[in-house]
């Protein structure tokens, strides 16, 4: 179990009543993967939060549990979170699908450009799936006939698609990015992003879905990534950069050892998959 | 442009204010694809929309356009839904994600279960996000390497792909469908949604994206339908039936020569990614 510092919070624009909240996040131990989106939010915010991971499987189980009796609908997949408000288990509500999470968290936690029906949010909302949108094709790389199968036996083909995913869909994905950024860069005292920020003025769960992708991207296709970077101006000098080390709790987090390292989850390092290094 | 009728839209559980809106549905003209979902839900409840599709390039162009002087941010990829309040262009938003509009659509019409952040409304959510994810892995069976590559290009791999999916992707998913189903089916007078509806005790938009994915898969793999279908007796006798048969306006669409029937989208039918006939 690893759970945030129990630093005070930073203000909130939303509800009050999330400091009535415990926050259950539900995945693996060991990876990054689609639990890290979430973690960025609670660390971000510097709000409180318990991991229940593999090690706790009572509590896992029971969310999986397909039971018409249980309080809660059937999850489908991890993550999922768990929000308990003081005093009544039975107003527990369980939330998965890593994008939903995000953006109710978002909301609660003052990380959504706007209320849900909201232009800003609805871009926000735009951008935090086309992410996990680049996520699933930066995994599938790896493992593009069966999640059932090993590398090594889809090998050949991964080595297919990964080809295709450098030089086609990756740059498609970037160009859109760097596209999002010029939009809401505006300034000389229109303000907006300045390249830091995809929606809005300031932070949101868009920025920090968007961050973790490209950390992955790093991780998995560094070749690939330093002969493009240089195309993207804004994304790979303002925006990456800038989350990392401008922001004082997630850069923190970012910095320290609680955070997990990349390894075998959604984002891998295969170098048969990235580009050869010197080949442009 | 294929328009809806101008039947009166029924009673509304949601903002008054969306009679003073125009909606234009941008997308490819000839096949349902992501579009469909989107078209349903203007059917389910009677709301007039405006379909812009390639034949009025104009329109099209100026949503993809990623002009930093555009009033929208940047979209990603169609289907788009363009939002005019009347009286104010520059008001105009423009929503893209399919799951994204879906939901949006949900909560001005009526087919949202709940708030937002309500538990109803995460949950129908997590199911659009969810069929989404299986929609992809259905298109998956036909383009695992490229979707710039024909599918005869990568045949081989298409399927061993298939096999995977109609073996462990498939029945994964209808499981748990078949658990939500059975989750919220309750009654002997709790009500709620007797294997009819898959949140609450009437349609939501996480029905009518589930129903156009089940439909879709029909289509494209009807000999393995046809040997699951006693696994999920919720799904294929009380869902999947139910919509198609019992709502009024939705079912008079679908029935109607106004839908695109599939045929190269992201459902297509390949013999020989289906299981083979009479093959238990």
């Amino acid at each position: 179990m690893a759970a945030a510092p129990p630093s005070p919070k930073r203000a909130r624009t939303s509800k009050d009543d999330a400091d009535d909240k415990t926050y259950h996040l539900l995945y693996h131990p060991t990876i990054p993967g689609r639990g890290e989106f979430i973690r960025l939010i609670f660390e971000a915010t510097q709000t409180p939060y318990v991991e229940v991971n593999q090690k706790s499987k009572d509590e896992v189980y029971a969310v999986l549990s397909t039971s018409p009796e249980q309080p809660h609908p059937p999850v489908y997949a991890l993550p999922a979170l768990r929000v308990s408000t003081k005093g009544s288990s039975s107003d527990d509500i369980v939330i998965s699908q890593t994008t939903s999470i995000a953006e109710y968290l978002g909301h609660e936690l003052g990380l959504a450009p706007g209320g849900p029906q909201s232009a800003a949010n609805l871009h926000a909302r735009q951008l935090a799936l086309t992410a996990l949108d680049l996520a699933v094709e930066a995994h599938d790389t790896h493992h593009p006939i069966s999640m059932m199968l090993y590398y090594e036996d889809q090998k050949a083909e991964s080595k297919r698609r990964a080809a295709d995913f450098r030089s086609s869909r990756l740059p498609r994905f970037l160009k859109h990015l760097e596209a999002v950024l010029a939009w809401n860069a505006v300034d000389a005292d229109g303000r907006r992003g300045k390249g830091r920020y995809l929606v809005g003025d300031k932070l949101s769960y868009a920025d920090l879905v968007w961050w973790q992708v490209i950390d992955g991207l790093h991780f998995a296709f560094p070749n690939e990534l330093a002969v493009r970077k240089p195309d993207y101006p804004l994304l790979f000098t303002k925006f990456y950069p800038g989350i990392k080390d401008d922001e004082g709790s997630v850069s923190a987090y970012i910095a320290s050892d609680r955070r997990l390292p990349f390894g075998d989850g959604m984002f891998r390092h295969y170098p048969e998959l990235d580009r050869e290094s010197g080949d442009a």
